[in-house]
């Protein structure tokens, strides 16, 4: 048997699909003490700062008062989550900074600003900044003096990003760069003190990263853009018009470009994925609250089964992303002691670690905004003709979150991604998936065991049928691999059937551990509402699985090989029924009863 | 065998779950030439007057813009289409004012005040006022010189609607009512000289509906309201403080407002689901020109299968409710003939044509606004950074479509009034659905027949899964109602299990039969695209109903009458493989040859 440290150590990104069902994942109520503290302090600023200035900032885009709560938070200490003391940062674990971020996503309007700041304004310096560079800017960034963007999107080059054309010519007596382009989509522009530019190094073919200031000659903003949401951060195109910038400021090394901004965009798809969260227990406390004081046909509509059912589904999708987003925050804090162990420095542990884990961070990207874009529609329309009104919170919240899914890549090149990171790690041989699908391949030519049957613990046959959903999972994608070989990529319909596959068994398998462990702690009884959200989150993910799978198979496969494969899906995706209307109602009564979300 | 007027006879609003699927429906080519003209003078009217103001309109509120837009489509003679000419009206199929609708809702901002003008606010007056109200206001609304609205929400008093607290007090001496109250969400408030206002007399328990006007004494209106969409109509309260209208403006008779309120809601629903026809069109275009255009790695995202697959589903869901709703306009206007014919008045005629298919139109307001929110989103999606900008189009449509599934009743009171509607026919005995129960009941205890498995035609397949999918609607909707019998009612979940079963098989049969004609006229090659989006719809279809199926059945049954079920469920919900991915793909093809949605 494997020690924990050496069940650590065989994790890697992706790996869960091959793994056994992990023995425990992170919860919330793992958090410290002191870790609730840091994160009452974040909500104490959204209380106290935040929210009695959300309409105006709404309303009036007055970026002074965004300025204003940057730094503030940057006061309090809140911009500097993770980061190491001597930069003036407080060193908390990954999980840490994710819960405090989930609390400010609930100013829909305003966290975009404080993400950009946290996240990708400042860590392209910190994770690949020179000691003089990381000297300069970060405690400056971290005190809220300097507020941070990140210009990497072009009018041509968004999905496709190191096609940008933003160029950088050397001068050797001057020893400095040349940079002349446009960028675009740029959060945070027209606060910002620090630009962290991408460009091309002469006629390199990979992009470069660069350090530019506020002041330097021929940097200018465009107008504000006029956005549907989201609208008390500044978003504005970013010209560089031959902007001389001395050559210290080069980040990293020549044409590291691209990987650095694939990497600070991986930790980047994590805090969207977990503002998700925020916004999704908020918009669930709000539908909540007014499902049980709004009154029509005699009573509360609390008491309508319609609205019981939404407020549940709600809540399933919310559990599934806590579930999984605190699951994968934690490997990523394992994940870096283990490097740090291992010898090397905090940035390079933490850099490598977010890296490591690439594909998690994709998925709960895609599966973080797309929860969050359906209870927050869900939410709007319990509020009925109120959810359209913008004196009611809902319509901000719909308007605010339909970004996620556009951010740090579209969902549909996230998906992509977390296919051809998985394959491409299979390839390279970190992750032996060909042996596991042979092995998926043998037990189905052989006839099939019914021993899981006589069980009747609603949990332990989910760690049977998510165990199944990986076999089924295996064969189509190595089925596919097989069968169109280097077409594959042009096939991304399937490639895009597959990531679902992964995306909902790595999110069930999050579900049923979570829940294992409160029903572990609290007991049977107490964690009823737990054991049905799970059993209806399995069914839901089931469903999704079995279409992502038929179509993929319809798609590339015919006759007996198809009717193989189809034999295979009715093995592996099997599932019991239970009275869902009743299980739904149980976990809208539990919700009513705390009051909030609280599962 | 039936004459086609028998046919016509022996239906009624939901017969079509009993009866075989139509020879034939009415689809868009059906249009004379007449009829086309109309429709391009309405065309003319949103490019040349709507689209150049629609940015101020959206942006600066400006009513009076959309008060001479009224006019202008008054002038045109766009505001009386349907209506006698003896109003100044001109007398056209409600199938062609349908489509007249399709095209002004493309204007999104603009069309909420065209729609109610046109809609709810002259349809009480014109279907139940007498003559002298007839005279003295529809002429006047017709040629936009007086602006309509409809005042029956509450704030207390939204999806309840007959519960409205809106007092008139009659005083004898002065033959008049004394109205005191507040309305709230009155669309055209702003802007209305007529208002029509549902109010209880004294103790009454049913609401009694008045023509107030402008400039009586006591009825103000609140302030705009700040909505999430929609910007270019008014909303606001109305505020009434004892007003006294004369008794001749009591609209029909005394107690008839809910009714009337009801009857005039189901001419509202079809046409807002028309509506989501115009928005889902204008939105592939947008989308399929954008993706032509744009170009990434190298190549336009039109070659990107990703980006294929999503216009091919927004393709699909709207060649369905395309053929949905005009087939049901088309009904309606037979019925109305039919009442003609036999002695109605033209007002009854319609009112009772429409109310026969109350079930109808409420299908097609839910699934029309559903496919419309799906389309518009997906749009978004596609333009990526630029769908969140407001200086492109689909942020405006985002916005704009999300009333459609709250207005004229959210989409949950309509599917409980679908199940609602059918099983008071059942019970008044104007649909025999019992028998078909039982037939299929019979038919289930029988050895099932192979004899369709010889079929490769994938139409004439379409139409025996189609006649299956009906039996096992009924059998769960009977099972349900005589298991649960009075308590039914108190199971909202599974009657919107059942309305969301009822809605997809209305709609896919209107597919499989709109897809016959196509063929048939045009020939199999030509019309390839066509019989791809019938599959594609069908195996959504299949795969809702299986689903609402199953949620049900799980939720009232237990044991061995469940284990039957599920065996109905098998049978009856079987559908067979084909290559969705290359189906997709072809239905995008046939959009970026043609340019535009054309199915």
């Amino acid at each position: 048997m494997e020690t924990k440290e050496e069940q650590i150590q065989s994790q890697t990104g992706g790996s869960f699909l091959i793994n056994a069902i992990p023995e425990s994942i992170f919860i919330e109520s793992d958090f410290s003490e002191e870790q609730k503290m840091m994160v009452a302090s974040a909500q104490d600023f959204v209380q106290q700062e935040v929210k009695p200035l959300a309409d105006e900032l709404e309303k009036h885009k007055d970026l002074a008062q965004t300025i204003k709560l940057l730094e503030k938070a940057g006061d309090l200490g809140l911009l500097g989550l993770g980061i190491p003391e001597a930069y003036g940062g407080i060193e908390v674990s990954f999980n840490t900074t994710l819960r405090v971020i989930e609390e400010l996503a609930k100013t829909t309007e305003f966290s975009p600003a404080f993400g950009v700041q946290t996240s990708i304004g400042m860590a392209p310096i910190l994770l690949y900044g020179s000691e003089e560079q990381k000297a300069k800017y970060i405690p400056n960034m971290v005190s809220g003096k300097w507020k941070g963007c990140y210009c990497l999107t072009e009018p041509d080059a968004g999905s496709d990003a190191n096609s940008g054309k933003t160029k950088a010519i050397y001068n050797v007596d001057e020893k400095a760069y040349y940079l002349t382009g446009q960028k675009m989509w740029i959060t945070n522009a027209g606060i910002a003190d620090v630009f962290t530019v991408f460009a091309k190094i002469e006629d390199d073919k990979n992009l470069s990263a660069f350090i530019v200031e506020k002041g330097y000659e021929g940097l200018t903003l465009g107008e504000e853009e006029d956005k549907m949401g989201i609208r008390a951060s500044s978003t504005r195109q970013v010209f560089l018009n031959d902007v001389k910038v001395p050559e210290e400021n080069l980040l990293g090394t020549r044409g590291e470009g691209f990987k650095m901004a694939l990497n600070v965009l991986s930790t980047g798809r994590i805090k969207l994925g977990i503002g998700g969260l925020g916004v999704s227990k908020n918009a669930i406390d709000f539908a909540s609250e007014y499902a049980l004081n709004r009154k029509q046909f005699g009573q509360t509509i609390s008491s309508f089964g319609a609205i019981q059912q939404k407020l549940a589904k709600m809540v399933v999708k919310t559990y599934a992303l806590q579930a999984a987003a605190y699951r994968t925050g934690e490997m990523i804090d394992q994940k870096e002691q283990e490097f740090q162990k291992s010898g090397m420095s905090v940035e390079k542990a933490k850099q490598k670690a977010v890296s490591t884990y690439g594909i998690e961070c994709a998925i709960i990207k895609v599966f973080g905004s797309e929860a969050q874009d359906f209870v927050v529609d869900e939410g709007l329309q319990i509020y009925g003709g109120m959810g359209f009104s913008e004196e009611a919170p809902m319509a901000r919240l719909y308007r605010d979150s339909r970004i996620s899914r556009i951010f740090e890549g579209t969902n549909e090149i996230n998906r992509m991604l977390i296919v051809d990171m998985l394959l491409k790690k299979a390839m390279n041989g970190e992750l032996d998936l060909m042996s596991a699908a042979s092995e998926v391949q043998k037990e189905l030519s052989s006839i099939p065991s019914f021993s899981d049957n006589g069980n009747t613990d609603s949990l332990e046959r989910s760690v049977q049928i998510v165990a199944n959903l990986k076999k089924l999972t295996l064969i189509i994608a190595g089925s596919a691999a097989q069968k169109l070989m280097m077409k594959l990529k042009d096939e991304q319909e399937i490639l895009m059937n597959v990531a679902d596959m992964l995306i909902q068994i790595y999110v069930l398998e999050s579900v049923i551990v979570k829940t294992q462990r409160m029903k572990d702690r609290h007991g049977k009884e107490a964690s009823a509402a737990q054991i049905d959200i799970c059993q209806l989150f399995m069914l839901e993910a089931v469903k999704e699985i079995k279409n992502s799978a038929e179509e993929a198979l319809w798609s590339f496969l015919e006759g007996d090989e198809m009717k193989m494969m189809q034999m295979a899906l009715k093995r592996f995706a099997k599932i019991e029924s239970f009275n869902v209307k009743e299980s739904r109602r149980l976990v809208a009564r539990r919700l009513f009863d705390e009051g909030k979300y609280n599962f």
